[in-house]
């Protein structure tokens, strides 16, 4: 009997223990299919291949020294790594000996990071149908109404730039923009003088201004050059000057040369006038801006330039310039760059500026420590500036290096830097300065910049040993 | 004992019950384990947002007249519907009464129902970092590798194209490209001759050729028109005709009107000259040949163009101008225009091909069948001819219809059509041809088609009521 009764209490634990498996079971199977149905409902239909294979590509890593593009050369179905600048191999694990350090290069490849960063938000998806028309459904917009909206916030944002009232121009990157510019202010009195427009530039200045009218060799305009070369003798046709502001290569705000008048205006290229580049004492209100995607956020490779334009009738002649042209601009491109500029513009803009901001501070005070040591070379001074965007004052932090060889013997400073010391940087006759200037780039990727400030260092400790002094006939600039 | 034995079955059941729900649970957990982890696997990181959105937008139905896009006006968090013509209401549901059926527009919107059927391999990611750099890695290419590769392969797949041994040069849209074309061409013997290069079109053509060259006025090339208009007696400077095969607006394969000569060289607008439009009698071997997405594909608003050039040094030529007009072309718009490319030259091409040609030979037919009870009106003919795609004779199935109105008195053919039919087609005029021509699209949405057709019908059954018959002067062309 008592065995019986033992064998009852066995039997009435295995049930327990089997039901309290039954419910541990029931309760784990119940919280699986409420996770799986989570997924389930973020599940994608038609965008989930090409989302698939974006982050695939993504996540080849190249060893760091390189990336896969979607658009990559394709070898056993993986798109092939990209080395950057002096790395090779099929995975850019090689360091190339000898390499120049790049301080040539005009990409401002220091923003990727913050774009990896942010990848979640400043990614986008192109459906093959997207906008497949040539203009938006408005005939008289060549840009989406949220486009236009988002560029008057980044302005509003960075606090550089008044737009209201203003109209906004688009074009393929900041150079097509010129060419629609010239174009529409050289055709305002064309029809009623017999004088082509003329063209003016403060050098040193991009070089771009005098290539585009040189090359286009249109019937209307011409590039003359230094404004100190218009005579107050000559007579007849609009005069214009390019202002950029801040300048290229040298990084300080600038005003025009030429004095007003009725015949006298200005075109202010203000692709640099963001708060990581400079301060902004008060918001441009200029009668032609022009700005640029690439400058802005580093996407040079997606073509965006924008004019803000308070003339209705120039504006009206950019539009007609750039319809005439190129048949309006890919829609693609002005998707992407909206996705783009929603991320700058996200809360008060500091996240983005700020990012950038204090990378060239810092690149800037590495360099310009450095050639602070230096007898041979001379850098150009920029001031620190009262900055309404950061609400202090603020130290500089330009794009680029203006070197200039102080010693009569350098007379190529472009050749100096590559040959004493393996730096590539970009001829100063290319912005119509003397061959004793050379631009060295600081928007470059961090190994590029840390490869340049690496090699300077050493250069320049050489100075002393060679026992380098200054020809006393140049003074510093 | 009988009780105490009843009992213990009854909890020997109640065990094996509980253990079979608890093999049941175990299973169920384990399948649902094994689904869940397949879901894990094809999780999205970065690219999630992204691509929920664009499906979150392109479910917005518009009740089928109308769509809804990424960078559409946003009201309330969400991208309004943006109508087709004829159509209005926040959803589009309006029919606008007594709207004119549109027949002027030449976006090609006919291929927007196969973008969507292939959605899934259509669609891109393009990455906040995509080539963010101004050109590619080769600084001597303008695209990518892989993009080339697939031109090549495309019009190898169409057999419309001889590409080997080419140069491909890209630009944005035909449009750009024609530009770079003329520039490059009129530079050939600038240097070395005092006269402007002259370009020729036979009318009707495309209006493009005459305004971009009157629009630029460079000083080294001039439009003039009808190649009938050079004079034997005419000397110096080179000699361009532009050779537009099939024609625009009326669809036939054309060959130049310049007899060949050492100063006369052709540039052949190629950009219907795919299956879909015309018989492929044998690929086209043209020193000079002009595509584009636009008209291939129906993707207007991404804006790309290319060229096929035999001659090195025209296209090193054509490559300088549009690096020195746009600085490179935009990567987003290569990386979508690469992905669309990659869809149509899917196995033999058949299924793109075939979907076009079908719908544009059934609307000829349609509109054909129509004209054919017309006394008052006549249309081009376009020959049944041999096609090496289709490996058969192959029906008509031209972009446009090219309308006469015989009429003496019908002055106008477009406000013929327009006050009577209400139907809004593109002036003759607009085509170097007179106001008697009128051209009618057949590349539009289906709707548009639809509604033209219908009022056609009706336009046309009226004649024979209204007892029109043709004046004698003037026959059939």
């Amino acid at each position: 009997m008592a065995k019986i009764q033992r064998c009852n209490y066995v039997l009435y634990l295995l049930v327990l223990i089997l039901l309290m498996m039954n419910i541990f079971f029931f309760i784990k199977e119940l919280e699986s299919k409420s996770k799986c149905s989570e997924q389930e409902k973020r599940k994608l239909s038609w965008s989930q291949r090409a989302a698939e294979e974006a982050e695939a590509v993504a996540s080849i890593s190249c060893s760091g020294h390189g990336k896969a593009y979607l658009d990559g050369l394709v070898v056993d179905g993986i798109p092939t790594c990209e080395c950057y600048t002096c790395y090779a191999g099929p995975d850019c694990s090689l360091l190339i000996p000898n390499c120049s350090a790049n301080a040539f290069g005009w990409d401002p490849l220091f923003y990727e990071p913050f774009w990896m960063e942010n990848a979640e938000s400043s990614a986008v998806v192109i459906a093959g149908w997207h906008r497949m028309a040539y203009s938006f459904p408005d005939p008289t917009s060549h840009l989406s109404q949220e486009l236009e909206k988002t560029i008057r916030k980044l302005h509003s944002v960075a606090k550089n730039a008044i737009t209201d009232g203003r109209y906004i121009a688009i074009g393929v990157g900041a150079s097509r923009l010129l060419n629609a510019v010239v174009h529409s202010l050289s055709m305002e009195n064309y029809s009623s003088s017999p004088y082509p427009a003329k063209f003016f530039a403060k050098p040193p200045h991009y070089p771009f201004y005098k290539l585009q009218t040189d090359y286009l060799q249109t019937r209307h305009y011409e590039f003359i050059g230094d404004p100190s070369m218009l005579n107050d003798t000559d007579v007849g046709g609009d005069v214009f000057e390019f202002v950029t502001s801040p300048s290229n290569p040298e990084g300080n705000l600038e005003g025009p040369v030429l004095k007003g008048g009725p015949n006298v205006k200005y075109i202010f290229d203000r692709v640099y006038y963001w708060p990581q580049f400079t301060a902004i004492p008060a918001p441009a209100d200029d009668d032609l801006m022009i700005f640029s995607l690439s400058k802005l956020t580093g996407h040079a490779g997606t073509r965006l330039g924008w004019a803000v334009v308070k003339d209705v009738n120039v504006y009206n002649r950019m539009k007609e310039y750039i319809h005439q042209a190129d048949m309006e601009m890919s829609k693609d491109t002005l998707l992407g760059a909206l996705t783009i500029l929603r991320v700058v513009t996200e809360g008060d803009g500091k996240k983005f500026f700020n990012f950038a901001h204090e990378i060239l501070r810092d690149r800037w005070e590495k360099i310009s420590h450095i050639f602070s040591l230096s007898k041979r070379f001379s850098i150009q001074h920029i001031p620190t500036q009262y900055c309404t965007f950061l609400n202090r004052a603020r130290e500089p932090s330009p794009a680029f290096t203006w070197v200039k060889c102080k010693r009569e013997e350098d007379k190529n400073c472009t050749h100096v830097f590559l040959e004493e010391a393996n730096i590539r940087g970009h001829p100063g006759s290319g912005f119509f300065a003397d061959h004793t200037y050379v631009r060295l780039g600081l928007v470059t990727r961090q190994h590029d910049f840390d490869m340049l400030i690496s090699r300077l260092e050493q250069f320049i400790s050489q100075e002393e040993e060679n026992g380098y002094c200054i020809s006393p006939s140049i003074n510093n600039q």
